[in-house]
């Protein structure tokens, strides 16, 4: 069924949005207040449209193209929509605006869906009137190539808005995952900073340099977190189950949990220059942008290997 | 070129060995203290070399079966051999005792690695005559499908022995990585555990579940961390690198480390419970045995679909 969905901001995120929703049959009509921006993302999602087409993941580019439509205000794009997805800049002050204005211009039936990456809901979505339709919906870079969507409810979502709202991103072909209560940071960055935390006290006191923390990742752990998560990968460790293991090897992981930094790392600029000579000189900065290809086409070659974010059939 | 290798204990991690090396060419001896061991190991060997096979990561079973020789007696075992790799049990005083005989019973020049995973090397490679060719090369589990080994040098290991292990893993297609100081728990499960404990404090807080925590890492980060570690991830989101990167979001990644849970989860047995009846619901423990089969092909399929883990050609 295809739905009508607004897309407010047309920067890298909002751009992946409007190919994702276009690609699986949705209008998108597309806002931005900075003048020139939304015909300047025009191509710029053509361009995403043509590449995920080679992968496999558009079927006919032209057609999903010809679904977005470019608009001259936020009234007109959000006029009769289901679904606002807003993805203006990450300022609280902003974020606060556009959520008064979007709450009065939209249809009072449409979820209005914030990309935000870190600010709670409950400091841009509070005291509005239709404060149940609101939530949090924070995708992954680049979102075309990662499934995985954070949905954080705000102070008055509803349970109706988070059910429409999975519903919705479930047929695009993307993985909504609930985060039940606000927290700083959400939890995928949370988890991802748990780990750089440690992994910078550990290239700071010279145990293991940068190159190999990240071979530690790319052929140790991320092998098995390329497929199930680290709860999955504890159960599967024991045959009785992630209960057995926990008992089995209480005294090692909670000796390891104990030993680890748990401490902020200062992020001072002596270690980031560090790290970034040594960055330079496995992939130097001029060589960064065509690495940025390579890793979409690595995430694109994924998604096949994978058979998934393919959006529902009608 | 062939060499010849002794795999002492022939447990999971052994038997695992045996089939890395034998597939490589190399002529492997297996011994282990407990009686029958080795003869109940050569069925699991080959079951494991039939398994790998199928995804074309061993050419010839026969041939490879052919190469590995039971023997009764540890001074057989190592009789000749260019490297030993000890897997007994994680205990101290077993892997004290393994290494003297080991260092009294091997070629002077052949080297001796251990698969210990937690304790420090100089807990057990102090004061042996032949402490330079003691090394640390811990794998991961099920270490034929997981290229990373991590070798840690001991107290007194020579850079000789460093480069010669690397390159005997590398030349069977494994990954070695060096950890430049002992340190507790070594490097992946820090790392594996720092995420893990952020996990647990955040499941347990009611913010997110266990199933959606395995999804933000199966369908989030484990889609960068497939083929790419956490600093590469860093360098690769800016166009000026991991400098501009952690200059520009500075507040972002220094503000979400500072909110981090930062102290040891007590992994208190109703968690734990909470966990395992979550688990339940998705892979019952009965299950298991079916799951570890799944994540095994998985795996499998990784490493065809990033084409490694092959030994070098002759």
């Amino acid at each position: 069924m295809s739905k009508k969905i607004a897309c407010i901001g047309v920067g890298n995120l909002g751009r992946a949005w409007a190919a994702i929703f276009a690609r699986a049959g949705h209008e998108v009509a597309l806002y931005d207040n900075a003048p020139g921006a939304v015909a300047a993302a025009l191509p710029a999602i053509e361009s995403t449209l043509n590449s995920m087409a080679e992968a496999d993941l558009v079927e006919d580019v032209a057609a999903a193209m010809a679904r977005i439509r470019p608009c001259e205000t936020l009234t007109d794009a959000v006029a009769g929509v289901d679904h606002v997805q807003e993805s203006v800049i990450e300022d609280v002050e902003v974020k606060r605006a556009i959520f008064r204005e979007l709450d009065r211009a939209a249809p009072p039936d449409a979820i209005i869906a914030s990309s935000v990456s870190s600010i709670p809901p409950s400091e841009f979505m509070a005291n509005l009137e239709g404060g149940a339709r609101c939530i949090v919906a924070h995708p992954v870079n680049p979102p075309h190539l990662i499934p995985v969507v954070e949905i954080m409810l705000g102070p008055s979502t509803s349970e109706e808005t988070y059910d429409a709202c999975c519903a919705l991103l479930s047929g695009v072909g993307q993985v909504p995952v609930r985060l039940n209560k606000e927290i700083f940071g959400y939890v995928l960055n949370r988890l991802q900073f748990a780990l750089i935390n440690e992994a910078l006290h550990l290239v700071d006191g010279g145990y293991v340099s940068a190159e190999d923390t990240d071979k530690i990742i790319k052929y140790g752990l991320g092998r098995r977190w390329a497929f199930m998560g680290p709860f999955e990968t504890n159960h599967l460790n024991a045959t009785g189950g992630i209960e057995e293991y926990y008992s089995k090897f209480q005294g090692a992981i909670g000796g390891t949990i104990k030993e680890l930094f748990l401490e902020p790392h200062p992020l001072n600029p002596e270690l980031i220059s560090r790290l970034a000579e040594e960055m330079e000189r496995t992939t130097p900065v001029a060589d960064v942008p065509a690495r940025q290809e390579w890793r979409d086409r690595q995430l694109m070659a994924l998604t096949g290997h994978f058979g998934d974010m393919q959006p529902e059939k009608d």
